[in-house]
């Protein structure tokens, strides 16, 4: 996956960073932890807090588009544990004195544009977009909240880490490909672009001092886990990440 | 607006009722009190979950189509409030031994067609929508289960009354129509259809015996409060009903 960010053609609207000669060997590449990119609580929060409210979208639009009463259901349960979660973020910005909307204000745009991005065209798309997207970003939120003071990342991991919708999503996609085996590869296209669009629009939250392009190699590490994760998932569906 | 449903033409999928010949003069007509057509409990709380989970997915839409983060600040919270009410109108079907799923099943496709009809064009319809359907649909169920047991009516009336986007929505609507007036009129059009559909899927809920078709005179008055309500809603919108 070295070579993952270098290799793809961005349509998020978020710095590219090329790469530079590495003033070190690969051999002594200064793995660096997630929690030295976090950016100011703000821009944590408000970003976090915008990029849920979207996860909120996504699973609301599941319940539109489920074919059956079940599926509403199941979804609700998952669009209602995102607007939990983002009431969470908005309640830590007021709680820290920023004004929550101001604050996800300059995240709009381009999060708008990854929520039109990884819309799926239909039901089983996106339940594989709530899986992977959501999945991904929690995660993602959590190891960087690891830069934050230590009660802000307690609570920050405490509010994301709950998962209501991955049992559902599990065995509705299984069943939904033992039915019709050619969803399969349809849907693990779907998976690869997801965790491209996902993975730039994470990037975009770290903070890189600015005048500053930190090589690939440096960054790349990472995000490792999350790539790992994502696979784990992808194997839950049965599908190739 | 006795004449109301006798004039519209319908493309729900509800029994229509012909006007007949009336046995009774107008002026003693017997004007049937709401808690008299209240269906079983399991159809009642089944039609209403189904009904509020789409009042979910509306305001989940306009969260969408909000044009600023402030607007979609403030639908969530409306979105949230009709999940909550959703989660315990099965919540009740739970408690009372029936299965949730199954009990809504019935009433999907109607509503589902109910949904589409009244999905508005952009944010300022998505608004009307939610304030007139989820305010008139909230008010009949309310009134509807006067004829369950007392301790339902009184669950129930406490579970929907709540109302969380009205404010917002007022405001947001006025500012709009007095920056852009000829707003008003497409807003008031789209507000006349609002409530012919929603008129219409509620009366469906209404247990009328099988075999009779009550007479127009009968049935209409029952509506005259909740049509009075809906005067007041557009009202507030500085628009005609």
């Amino acid at each position: 996956m070295a070579s993952f960010f270098s290799q793809r053609r961005t349509h998020v609207e978020i710095p590219r960073l090329r790469p530079r000669p590495s003033r070190q060997g690969s051999e002594n590449v200064n793995r660096v932890a997630l929690g030295e990119l976090t950016p100011d609580l703000a821009s944590f929060l408000g970003r976090a807090a915008y990029l849920q409210l979207t996860n909120f979208e996504t699973a609301a639009g599941a319940v539109t588009t489920a074919p059956h009463t079940r599926g509403k259901n199941a979804m609700s349960r998952v669009a209602h544990q995102s607007l939990t979660k983002y009431e969470g973020l908005v309640a830590e910005l007021t709680r820290t004195g920023h004004d929550p909307v101001a604050t996800m204000e300059p995240f709009r745009r381009a999060i708008d544009q990854f929520h039109r991005d990884t819309r799926g065209a239909d039901w089983y798309e996106n339940l594989v977009t709530v899986f992977v997207t959501a999945g991904l970003l929690d995660d993602f939120f959590v190891r960087l909240a690891g830069g934050l003071p230590e009660d802000q990342t307690k609570r920050i991991a405490a509010l994301l880490t709950p998962d209501a919708g991955s049992k559902f999503i599990i065995a509705e996609l299984l069943e939904a490909i033992e039915a019709n085996p050619r969803l399969a590869s349809r849907l693990a296209m779907w998976g690869r672009r997801l965790v491209g669009d996902t993975l730039l629009i994470a990037r975009s939250a770290l903070a890189v001092p600015e005048n500053t392009a930190p090589d690939e190699a440096r960054l790349e590490p990472v995000f490792t886990e999350l790539i790992a994760a994502h696979t784990r998932r992808m194997d839950a569906l049965g599908l190739t990440a």
